[in-house]
């Protein structure tokens, strides 16, 4: 079909080429091109075509579809000799765009975790057979009573020296495993995470490889009792689990012991170095906030296109009615949003590369940083993911009714969103352990230490009034931001002092200012963000036009930022009434300057149609036709009169209708 | 099942008895009595307890149980003789809680609007077999390409003299109704808003009632396409439709005409007063701010029983996991939204009483008090849908991951909550509609005009600064909301009267004015409540130790609304910087305040179990038993091996896969 002339309108005005972007999004023309063929290739694919849409499926065909198309991408891929992590994640995405991978634990968990964890006989044991696909694992730690305070977990794994072999229990309800997925229907083993008991005495939690199905039959084994744990929000294809264990017998080398041990006698041998699980973790918030950069812009991309093809409401009587993108409180809902899953996207990326980078001084016996890069890395998952979360629902409410349908599409990518705010660790979890490092950082600070790194603007002297003038210079906006977390990071400080002052224990004057903290903790993630946005916008490989757009990009996401949080910037006085003022005009006018590149700053995150399956979002913007043709595909319109007429209706407006209450 | 001990500890520990706090909400205890004994006839009733639980309900099954339930409620409320509108609510929240009645349009819309604008034979015709269900109908208005904006809707009703018949037409995709509730499978009727064209001239919008399906076979008219329009986020159990027409004839009195007449020669007479439907949107929109109430309130029931019992990391190393509830960062999360639940349910029933009064007034030919009205309606019902579609889903988080299963029952809330942000008029233009009065009236009292009623705040003479100090009187608090809601009322007509002077139209002024317009919107709506919460903490008929409590309550909901707006009230330096830090230390020590009565503020709600049907919010606390129990439910577990280990995860572990890409 043509473009919509409205939305071709759009991309003839903007001020920019939006490929050119794109290619600087993905690291060049190369990895442009080599991303769209093999997209691509699964668009293209007769089998990957052959089932039913998802937003037909019922739960059952949801789950059934996603281990055929799981298994079949694993083959598919090797065939296509796809084999970069990125490559892969794109033909998931263009496979089954926010929908799961049901053996996706049994690559990123269960055998990691063996290779890391187990001894060489244990990886030829288990890790061997796992990459062969002989056996499928996940990845066992959520308890029903139990989240992210893992020492809280209470299945246990008692050594019984007489057989040599551990007996695995779930000794009450609360210690149920309950959340792993792929342990419902799919997998025959798990890594287990339970509490060690041996001669009489606990040794805290540890990991076993342990088998929960038979291998000749996949029936459950004697003493395991495991399932799917039923309907949820969302995530309907992927059969997350219970695992119940009564008293359970697995041989000795269940047990993970390249680092702690247990002898034949029983006799507990520690690990050397207990935080040698912390790097995974830490990768795997780096890894949420790239994800949240992509559900964001792909919300954006659809609640964006469908506001330049959307009309509604004659802006004089009589005349035609306007595009709903020309509406500035419009414009409040969608540019902040495309600007943070820019900003979000740069600041995967950087935490990634800080990551390896810290990691690898790790190796080396630096552990300096280990720190300031787990607070970041809690932080900043939680704030991105609760932007997100927020942010894509808002991009759903800004379709108006139509993006309440599963037809926008939104309402899939924010089901498969939202969780991020809860797993891998709770986010307010994750913003007080950021706060508590900022906290002691800050007490570093007072005591005349020297801060490294991206810690060192707790060492700026406190300026008492903001120089943010009519330019809004990146110099005058980061100093803003800097300011305002500072002083939060204080305010939660002294608090905390004082009410330890009072005869308060640490614990409860931490508790008493847990909300300070919080928002310390996001006041400093939003430094960061604004920092690395900027460096980005900056980067001298950037087209002209491109780089030009990018900066208001850049500026109207950070003042934004200090609308919305405008509290945190007056409160002392740092920022003047009358520069108050000037924020919001300044908010206005940055709408106005980056309204006609709306749709070009969409369209360059290149997310192709059978990607995003939205009939608002689609490229070609013939939103109507298509959520006519969406309608008609309904379960409910396989035949014109429904069942339902029979049963009840007939008889109901026949004056026939005698189903009348039992007990009157 | 014995109550959990800290749930009933917490019961034992409040400071008022819920009971008369429930006797309080829902006006004496013979009406807290009758509520009870109508909900409990239906948790008794054989045929509604027939059915298969919500949760595990595929798309067909939904709309088949909502028809079957729906037709069967009606007799079962005639045969209990239960005929009070509240009491009817009762009913449909006992055996469907926030869920749809499939005719229930056909009761609030088809009847009344017949009843309202057609002449006494057309209610003969259509009004008289309706109230019989000898047909069902529904109310179309929105169309795949227009919706808030009713004078865009581009359905056409042609009059033709020579067969004295209306042609109706769908011209284009854009026409195509779309979204009626029960059009799609279920009615046989429809309210049609089309636009009316005669004697070649167009005369905008007019209802008319047109036959959609056969009375005899139900199959769809010739001309008539009507069907489901697909799978959405929620509402899954109700066929929103969509109703194409193809020059379709219909029989001269389908067009409703007590107001305006079309005569035979296709002479069209005009109604004299166009204002005439007004009165049931305002009240829709009144409507809609008490089921806003009762939304938040289930959702904080279930996240606050919750949160008693469910424990989290041990406070002090080696101590016993305190109870959630016992977080700040939690209490910032629940508190504030028990607060609106309570200020949302008394400002909904204010608003029915103000609309009674003012409609009785009009009805006695005076106009006054309709715009205010009006203003007041749209603003509310935007203020209280945006905080509680935001609020319940905040409270889902606040349960982590377990919120996110609908064993929690906070999933479905909030589904079947969030729609009201778009339906019955989208939130943003709303809100711009209360601005536009606002605006006007600000102009007014500039002129020195008094302003009456609720509006007076802006005669007042500007203070410049808060008295406000540690006791935070109601009337401190009052003049804070005042202050902030005036000058953001000045500010947005301020800034469209300096767009003009430099040029630009009012349309185009107002329009880039907006996002402060609706910023000052929300202030007054703030103002509103607030006064409206204060107002019933003081009614005399309350215990006194529900007094106490409540006004503690009130206190805090007043607290935090500013803590979260803080900068609305301190950027023109009303409250000075040490009066903000009060507001955050006031807030911190109300949570503290609140916290022993928590449990008990969301028990006096008095939602039954079988009501919230949610395995965390039950009355007894028995909540990881219950989770278990619904996975054990899931239909994947239906067999112990799914199908799809047969057809694929078998020969995928035997190494026999090999479905492989056909285009290599």
């Amino acid at each position: 079909m043509a473009v919509n002339p409205d939305l071709q309108k759009e991309r003839n005005s903007a001020t920019f080429d939006s490929q050119k972007l794109t290619e600087f999004l993905y690291n060049g023309k190369d990895r442009v091109d080599r991303r769209r063929f093999v997209q691509n290739l699964v668009f293209q694919d007769e089998y990957l075509n052959s089932f039913k849409p998802w937003w037909n499926r019922e739960r059952e065909e949801s789950y059934d579809t996603c281990v055929k198309r799981s298994i079949y991408l694993q083959q598919f891929m090797d065939k296509h000799g796809i084999t970069k992590p990125e490559e892969r994640a794109y033909v998931h995405q263009a496979a089954a765009n926010e929908e799961n991978d049901v053996i996706g634990l049994h690559k990123s968990m269960f055998i990691p975790t063996i290779s890391r964890l187990g001894t060489k006989e244990q990886v030829e044991k288990y890790g061997v057979p796992a990459k062969q696909n002989k056996i499928l694992g996940t990845y066992a730690q959520t308890e029903l009573g139990h989240g992210t305070f893992i020492r809280g977990l209470e299945t246990t794994a008692t050594f019984d020296p007489s057989t040599q072999e551990f007996i695995i229990n779930s000794p009450n309800v609360t210690s149920i495993k309950y959340w792993p997925g792929g342990g419902g229907k799919t997998c025959n083993y798990v890594i287990l995470m339970a509490k060690l008991y041996t001669q009489g005495q606990s040794h805290g939690i540890h990991a076993f490889v342990v088998q929960t199905r038979s291998l000749k039959d996949h029936t459950p084994m004697p003493g395991v009792s495991v399932g799917d744990i039923g309907n949820k929000l969302g995530f309907s294809d992927m059969d997350n689990s219970f695992i119940k264990f009564d008293n359970y017998r697995v041989p000795k080398d269940a047990m993970l012991m390249r680092h702690a041990k247990v002898e034949v006698d029983g006799t507990y041998i520690p690990a050397k170095n207990s935080k040698i699980t912390y790097g995974s973790m830490m990768n795997l918030r780096a890894l949420i906030v790239g994800s949240c950069a992509v559900s964001l812009a792909q919300a954006a991309t659809i609640a964006t296109r469908y506001s330049a093809v959307r009309r509604q409401t004659e802006v004089r009587p009589g005349g035609e009615e306007a595009q709903v993108l020309d509406y500035q409180t419009q414009q409040e809902k969608l540019f902040p949003m495309i600007a943070s899953a820019y900003a979000f996207m740069f600041v995967g990326r950087n935490i990634l590369r800080e990551f390896n980078r810290i990691m690898a001084d790790m190796e080396r016996g630096m552990l300096d940083e280990m720190q300031v890069l787990h607070a970041l890395a809690a932080g900043m998952k939680a704030y991105c993911s609760d932007v997100t979360s927020y942010g894509v629902d808002k991009l759903r409410m800004a379709c108006g009714g139509h993006g309440y349908t599963h037809a926008s599409g939104i309402p899939k990518i924010w089901a498969s969103a939202t969780p991020a705010c809860t797993y891998e660790g709770e986010n307010t979890i994750m913003y007080l352990q950021c706060a508590r490092y900022l906290v002691k950082q800050y007490g570093e600070a007072v005591k005349g230490k020297k801060l490294a790194g991206f810690m060192s603007y707790l060492n700026n002297p406190v300026q008492q009034r903001s120089s943010l003038d009519e330019n809004f210079t990146f110099e005058h906006l980061v100093q803003a931001y800097e300011h305002a977390a500072s002083r939060l990071i204080k305010a939660a400080s002294l608090r905390i002092q004082s009410l330890m002052r009072i005869g308060s224990s640490s614990e409860e004057a931490r508790n008493n200012s847990s909300v300070i903290m919080v928002k310390a903790a996001k006041a400093h993630c939003q430094v960061y963000i604004v920092k690395v946005f900027m460096e980005e916008t900056l980067k001298s490989n950037m087209d002209t036009s491109v780089s030009k757009a990018m900066k208001t990009l850049c500026q109207l996401y950070a003042t934004c930022g200090i609308y919305e949080n405008l509290g945190n910037f007056i409160q002392d006085g740092f920022l003047s009434s009358k520069q108050a003022d000037m924020v919001s005009n300044k908010m206005l006018s940055l709408f106005s300057e980056m309204r006609p590149n709306a749709v070009a700053f969409v369209d360059a995150f290149d997310y192709h149609d059978q990607v995003l399956q939205s009939c608002i979002g689609r490229y070609d913007g013939q939103v109507y036709q298509a959520l006519y043709e969406y309608a008609k595909g309904s379960p409910l319109n396989k035949s014109d009169v429904h069942e339902s007429y029979y049963t009840t209706l007939r008889p109901l407006m026949k004056g026939e209708y005698n189903i009348t209450p039992a007990k009157l």
